[in-house]
């Protein structure tokens, strides 16, 4: 699913082109239109598909590479492009928590790029976070700014596509929730303590605060929903809470980068806002959309989030990353 | 849908017999073959088919009288009945906050009846609470028995058919999460507090806990979800809270009403236990399932509950209530 | 939905512009925004947000009006504008049998267009039909005009959204297919063979085929599918058909209106398609997708087809005939 | 699923009991509670849980096997258990269309038990039909019996679980139809002229008729509905079609099988009748439910189907082979 949605967002890309594609052995030598099982709405780019599938080893006539390898496979040949001077775009988890690789959101983190003058090699590597957890991220970053925040309960509602392809059953979710994602609870709370971190002498000192998710995969396609709740450390009144978040979306403006949302986050005012089916495409998949915000008897405040969890929570999220890093110079 | 579900179930209830049937204008006066809308996956009972609708006057030719009605219309008639001697089981929720009515969970708080003292009219009401109220009560009333709980976070993932018929638009709810039901997040604040509290000169002290509820409704036809985090008084260990599950089921056997379940609680051991689809029915349709028990690293615990929304949530524990009060006499 | 599809569309037409909104009369006099309960994907234009909805009435400040009432009054209201002089394009079924209004689809009968010089009134009325009934007209239309058609059987799979809103009961169609829409067979039976008509001295003659659907709701959101049985007047070749439907969408492409797609007819050639959620929005909704051509022992041949039932099937197709009539100078 | 069907079904039969299990080579050797992923609603039964996982080879401790072993393994296994005396009663495709092989719906051809006669090995071999078809076969049935069928044109409408474990991706079918099935097509042609045929000297006749099967899959879980068209070969009044569906029930009620259903064909009045989540388990999943008869403008008469794929259609179907068989002392 990521993969393919690598290649229709940069199918048009103003800045970059595909001039590459890597696979596992079974499908090396062969055209991509043939061993591609094309599941996007949109068709097929034509000039695509007929590219020959290369294997994945650093000889690609380019000088960034985006990897969307299952976890397995991913560390070593992430690395080994990297060390031949490629630069590294992985939406994959080997790499996220390791110490010099920033952990990046560019409306968040931008500042964690000074991590990659710590890596070794003569190419870097700089990752994406887990899908549920950017969305997380870019709602707390204001919040955090202004108010600092002690503790976050987070239960996500997450869509099947989330799991890849063929992913999960029909069978299996159809009229069903499953409240268990392997890992996922874990990359929750870990990679948003490192995203939220501050740099301190050149390494991440992880944000403190309490984090708990429980994850759960719902009958949706595509968006995953989260349901939070915050205790902050200082008082915060509703209103400011809300304009912190419209306030951080004009700050993003910006940025002008050609996949950067004109908002990074949408506040909706409906109570029953947001929604998977009515949000999730909001400036093209790359807004989070918040709503819900009222008082929470245990903890201070709760309020509901969205995105797109292929585009803003992996793809376009990567995409973001390396435009950031070539407008920077960096690439 | 609880309407018809009451019907289901009491077509062959070894105790009770449908007399009457209560409808608005209408309807009255055709039978119920003719006017029901019948959605349940039993066939209609052949015995009720040709029941003459009545209007809901306290006239009946019986003492118990089960209400599903809406809220807007169930306070006054109810209180009709009542006065003219009826005992009256209800699932709506006009009386559930009345301080003189019991609002019951037999297996929890059966010592409530003794509110009914206290109500002045010649017959009784007494309420079955809301559908996402019922499984949490009695998920939480062994902890709070054995170690007290001082917080109380709770995820709904709510069944649409808890939102009646025709209730949720399938345009709505196809692909998607609504995060929001209307009034639901008070009821199950509020509801909680007063089943849990403990009877005091003859009046119900709330139980003392800080409770907090999102709302939200799944693409899932029956069976309620639920994800917990829980703040203890005291320290308690995963092993012995999940033996107070499950000695809590075993307490329940000694009740033997005809529509207790073997099981009040069931835990599940698997990780991604307990779904909607798989453990719904258990017990048809009576046990709470609960799975999933972790550490939180904000509150204490954490941990996923479901039940069936129109059965344990709603008809078969107005039932339930029914045969308690018969077997000690009160009917 | 489709009058929010017609909003939707409408927001950006480069030749028409939204002037006034007729509502019924609780609506009356309140803001769009207000009083719509917006069910699409991109936001609620705000040029529309503040219009101010007005009584059902002939005194717009306009001269075209596109209807999408439902039967029961659309037959009277259209009437009156026709009378007073506006040109009333209409989704709704009252008039699309009347003899002297043109059931329109622009590529397959743009000359019933005829028609209207036999209408009375100083406005004129023209009709969009049934939104099953768009997708199969089209696709057999090149079928007809090279072989002829003596036999077509229908089975359609119907999407939710055709419903309207609140439309289909969640409850009924998750996990549910539901194999009867009221009136449906009968509307796609009859006005196909107007529509595939021929127009001589000022009246149709309806096609002389012999037609039978049988039309299901299933749970899709959007998206009609149908399987179809054709036996030709002639013999044909699996190529040719195939070529016949290709070489429509290509004389389709001198229309040059501005919601006109690219191609009429998409022929996939995978097995496994059409399919709602990949091809329902091909050229913004207006491609009629066509695939899986193949004998049938019992007719000829057998195929489906699929099409966007709020779009190409509702308001983009009504839209076009708008379209259609600006260019030909009659708005 | 259908392997998980048939251990449900069996674990409490009046006649048979599991006293192994055959699995391949990576379970062999584990107990089944440990190998299997239990999907059904009802709990794994205890008395199998622990039950060692065997490889297929024809030394198991009974005289019965059911096999619902995938195409590619079970001709061969299947033959090997035969040869050596076991009968054999199969849900596989693999020997379905062999001329010895008995296609057997008890209802439909149980005099083609006598083929077994033909058969060569010292056990048996006896095969359930294709999952879409024995719906389609029973209803059929009366109809050929009465009045002969010339032509019949079936669209399916088939649940996910007839494709088994994982199956379907949830990707692939949420709010979407698929317009194929592979190889679907061919046996539900191909195998109702077996089953429907008459034996003429020791072989199968195959039954004259013209049909042509378009099968779609659908997001529903459980449960096959098919509309179909046919054309007699004598003419047929309405009610009399109908009655030659209840009366054929009423001829089944002699069996006294203990799977057998009160009824093989239930009709249905409403005409939006019948559907899978209403109707798929009436009778526990054994009866076929049939509804919306009407006159067909091309053909005579169309009419919708429905059976339950993994009960009807497979598990419980096979079990009321091996029930037949064994009343008729052929076990």
């Amino acid at each position: 699913m990521v993969g393919q949605k690598f290649v229709e967002l940069l199918a048009n890309h103003p800045w970059f082109e595909i001039v590459a594609l890597g696979a596992s052995e079974k499908s090396v030598g062969k055209e991509y239109a043939d061993i591609v099982n094309w599941k996007m709405c949109s068709p097929l780019p034509q000039s695509l598909s007929k590219l020959i599938l290369q294997p994945c080893l650093p000889n690609f006539p380019c000088s960034l590479i985006f990897s969307s390898l299952s976890s397995d496979s991913a560390g070593s040949i992430e690395d080994s492009f990297a060390k031949e001077g490629y630069l590294v775009v992985s939406n994959s988890a080997s790499h996220r928590m390791s110490p010099n690789v920033p952990l990046m959101i560019p409306e968040v983190n931008s500042n964690h790029l000074d991590l990659l003058n710590y890596q070794r090699s003569t190419g870097k590597i700089i990752t994406n976070p887990n899908c549920s957890v950017i969305a997380l991220a870019i709602a707390l970053k204001p919040l955090i700014d202004l108010w600092g925040i002690e503790q976050c309960l987070v239960v996500t509602l997450q869509a099947i596509s989330g799991a890849g392809y063929p992913g999960v059953s029909a069978y299996d979710i159809i009229d069903n929730v499953i409240p268990y994602i392997d890992q996922e609870e874990e990359k929750v709370e870990q990679e948003m303590l490192k995203i939220l971190g501050s740099l301190e002498n050149g390494a991440i000192k992880k944000y403190s605060m309490r984090v708990s998710a429980q994850c759960n995969r719902v009958p949706v396609v595509d968006g995953h929903m989260a349901c939070i709740s915050v205790k902050l450390k200082k008082k915060a009144h509703s209103d400011m809470i809300i304009r912190s978040w419209k306030d951080f979306s004009k700050n993003q403006k910006e940025q002008d980068l050609p996949t950067a949302p004109l908002e990074s986050i949408i506040y909706h005012d409906a109570k029953n806002y947001p929604q998977p089916k009515l949000h999730k495409n909001l400036n093209k998949g790359m807004s989070v959309s918040i709503g819900g915000l009222r008082e929470c008897a245990v903890l201070d405040w709760k309020f509901n989030i969205l995105s797109h969890n292929t585009i803003r929570g992996a793809a376009g999220g990567s995409l973001l990353i390396a435009e950031l890093m070539k407008k920077k110079g960096l690439i």
